[in-house]
């Protein structure tokens, strides 16, 4: 296995995203958020994106030096302009509105658009958890691979949502789910590590399971629940698209394939302040017993313990921090090719 | 079958509750919003709940001269102290506040504490909508079904999530959903239809599926997504209850079972002004267009149409205006003995 670690990796993003003429100050926002998602274990939505995000750079599909500003404002909700930045710098900054929104009237809700992708929700809904607030992120997914339930055209996407609620002593709650059954991420990693995906994550036209990542393209991902994943993917997608003025439906571009074409991405994160309804401590306090509540409970057969949401992350994060994070090989031969191509220094394991 | 209409319906709760020495006011509320969840198809949620709500309010578990009082607010966010009041009129209190906070500074985030079941999510969520407001309604269940995940101590409930979102000439679209594959209130009217219950719905304590609803008290719900349903009630269980000092976990009474001890039921809305972001009737013209593009889709074999989210529920209101509300032999029992008790005039049939 090949291992770096966080230093190395989010040097090397800086230098590619740096080659690509962008700011030094961004690219420190950029690499800083690319390199946690990989911290944290999103596997399909940190480094791993990286040759896609320079494929479309360079393509012209993304502004290298937006002007991001707000479109709209009132007390307690934005509407902000991305211009076509890369996502990760339109929803820091939509974040840090949200932020300052919810410290004056309790909450922050900002939408934004014309943004691209940001990586993983998580790390949005974090920036108000940071500041003892709860934070909540939706998107939408940067291509159609879901139909509406029981149809076969791909009109809808994995439309994310992640919540994040600060602890005391417990590690904070946060909640970070693509609404099917498995986000598309999961399946280009499953096709980059050569496995197969389980049944029930997605079917063909006729309905049969397909389980083969590779094949990926015949077919479409499963929602949650049936028609409920359909619908929490429909609605997450008005609110942080067409209300936005941002795509949805057939206006969203496949990122995956069209490397050119302004996406018009839409996000949407809020703060919302703990202290307008309840002490923090008291707050924080009341969440690690409900998470100990939680862990206390008996189990069914063969399960081994109980575990919250973001657990598994930030385990991960953890031993990623202290023993490295591991690079696939065929990422490696691709983060290669890049270097070469950008003319920087690869990747440094260790 | 046996046939009412929604004047009968409402006169007969009306009946009900004003015998139980509710003021006249809180009565027309309350039976208001009753009956529009029966005629909306929420079966679960209506007229069927009246008996244990008066077994309630007769056994003191429940205000019936409530103070409900705003306990804290600021510009954006507000706290209702429901008083141990019936749900319906917390809640009603509640999302009157978020409109009035989402006219002023774009969202109103409203929670409430020391309320009680209060029906159909939709209901509340459509509030803000029928102000052409976006709506948000999040609950606190009001008894324990669900097992955090691969756990089986009941510490969760089907703590459900509705989303209103107006639209221009289409129906609006108003997503109503349990965290779990069903709700409780579904299973409460297979058993009293006799109806049995899929395979996917409640399983028992060794993991084996349940599908006789009247051994569900012997297992527990399932959520949907597996794991990421029971993030769901988790997260929702604790912005609609802990954030406001309301019950979560093995703090909340089961209602089914406890008719004196108050509840303190937690429960939240969103009102959010869609015209802080962009046009009302730009949205809802688009709102129109994404409900066509969904219909349009291509189907599954075998499928013969796509649904929206709130869409039964419409074509059932329909129906149920014109053709009357069907009430089950089981129900109408259950009702004349409510009559006989209370002293009033049975529901009448048409």
């Amino acid at each position: 296995m090949l291992i770096t670690n966080s230093n190395n990796l989010k040097d090397f993003i800086s230098r590619c995203l740096s080659s690509c003429s962008i700011s030094n100050k961004e690219v420190e926002i950029i690499s800083d958020l690319m390199t946690e998602a990989d911290l944290r274990g999103a596997d399909g939505h940190g480094i791993f994106r990286l040759p896609q995000y320079v494929k479309r750079i360079r393509a012209g599909g993304i502004n290298i030096n937006p002007n991001i500003n707000v479109a709209k404002e009132h007390e307690s909700v934005a509407l902000v302009d991305g211009d076509n930045g890369m996502g990760h710098l339109v929803m820091r900054y939509a974040s840090d509105l949200a932020v300052k929104k919810a410290l004056k009237t309790g909450i922050g809700w900002v939408g934004a658009n014309n943004s691209n992708h940001a990586g993983p929700a998580s790390l949005y809904a974090s920036i108000p958890m940071s500041r003892d607030m709860i934070g909540i992120y939706i998107a939408v997914g940067s291509a159609n691979h879901l139909p509406p339930w029981g149809g076969i055209d791909m009109l809808l996407s994995t439309n994310p949502i992640a919540i994040a609620i600060p602890a005391l002593n417990e590690k904070p709650i946060i909640l970070d789910m693509a609404t099917t059954v498995a986000a598309y991420g999961k399946v280009k990693t499953a096709a980059e590590k050569g496995e197969s995906m389980p049944e029930g994550w997605m079917i063909d036209k006729l309905g049969n399971p397909i389980t083969d990542p590779k094949r990926s393209s015949e077919g479409f991902l499963l929602p949650i629940g049936d028609y409920k994943g359909y619908g929490l993917s429909l609605v997450f997608g008005i609110l942080a698209g067409t209300l936005n003025s941002a795509a949805l439906g057939k206006e969203v571009i496949d990122f995956n394939s069209d490397f050119i074409t302004p996406t018009n991405t839409g996000q949407l994160i809020i703060a919302l302040s703990i202290d307008r309804f309840t002490e923090i401590s008291i707050f924080k306090s009341n969440i690690d017993n409900i998470i100990r509540s939680m862990k206390g409970s008996a189990t069914l057969p063969g399960i081994d313990g109980i575990r919250l949401p973001g657990e598994r992350s930030w385990k991960i994060r953890e031993d990623r921090k202290k023993n490295g994070i591991p690079i696939h090989l065929d990422l490696r031969k691709k983060l290669d090719s890049l270097a070469k191509e950008l003319k920087v220094l690869p990747l440094q394991l260790i």
